[in-house]
């Protein structure tokens, strides 16, 4: 059941409340009115990717799960609060990374592997060309301190494609590098990123 | 004009011969036939990846431009010798990088870049999946003293296609890996490598 819909702008909690209206979904005032809701089990998320820990936190705290878009974070300092908050709560912290649970290819991709049809998986090499689409684009997405950068950004696809593919627990970055080519008039964004992996089984990724 | 062919092998010699009859060209019986014969301008060889150096620095000496089989050596003691040979001598040492030479797509695409078809090349990513066809290899191919690795072997050819594409004069490489998974029959054999490279103008490889 889809009980409530939060958005700061009144519009589009409304547009959204109008295309799932058969669900009887209802527009909050207010974020509490959601986390305050015993009834409410999971929180569903899509708010600018720097605020999403905060929020992940603060549903979690109110004794429910949290599923938000991906990157799931921007830095590493909220990587540590997420953990410590997944810890003390119980409560779990999943992120949508639609290019591999949306995509046909990507599920089969992985079916396929675990059947072993292609053998033990030693490297993953993926790319992930996005169009720009400035124009639909909001005002954050071009401020690093919002988006993360491309690799947290687009980059963390691959890096989540790589670790699921060759069952890695964990990877050390080995090299990565970012640019921005061809966009000075937008000068925090990276039309360009790369970074070399190796997981904690040997396995590569780029 | 094909003049001389020479193999320590006679057979392999007189097979050559026959298939080339047509040209004219003889059997040499020792390499010096064909070093000291002043009508030869070039030497084209193939022989073990870790003796091609020393053959070039000969052939140039005595006069002559040497065209040889990729990978056209397997140290930087001889990458060293062979450019004190070309500086002294004047004459060129010329490597036959096929899969980029002899290849009709990376022939055309290499067209596509000089007409500024796609812009600037800031990535060139390439991968050289080979055939292991073991049986039909000679043995100093499974010894890393003759062959090289298989970086120097096999990856030397996308190391190559990305300084001619991306127009880089040298490049660092940040990050290499070599392993050899499925092979312990051959335990100097690399059945994995990769490198990802930095160019002098910035761009990137891998």
């Amino acid at each position: 059941t889809l009980k409530w819909v939060y958005d700061p702008d009144p519009k589009k909690a409304e547009s959204f409340r109008k295309a799932y209206e058969a669900t009887g979904v209802r527009v909050a005032e207010r974020e509490e009115q959601v986390l305050d809701d015993p009834e409410v089990q999971l929180v569903a998320a899509a708010c600018v990717t720097s605020e999403r820990a905060a929020l992940g936190i603060r549903v979690m705290k109110s004794g429910k799960d949290y599923f938000v878009d991906k990157a799931p974070l921007t830095t590493l300092e909220q990587l540590k609060a997420v953990k410590e908050a997944v810890r003390e709560t119980g409560k779990k912290y999943m992120v949508s990374y639609s290019e591999r649970l949306q995509s046909e290819s990507a599920v089969y991709a992985g079916g396929l592997i675990q059947k072993g049809a292609i053998g033990k998986v030693i490297q993953v090499l993926g790319m992930g060309p996005h169009r720009l689409n400035a124009p639909s684009r909001p005002d954050w997405f071009f401020r690093k301190k919002y988006y993360g950068g491309i690799l947290c950004d687009i980059g963390s696809h691959q890096i989540e494609q790589f670790l699921y593919y060759t069952g890695a627990g964990d990877a050390t970055v080995v090299n990565s590098e970012i640019g921005n080519y061809n966009h000075p008039e937008y000068p925090e964004l990276d039309d360009f990123g790369d970074a070399t992996l190796v997981g904690d089984n040997g396995a590569m990724g780029y």
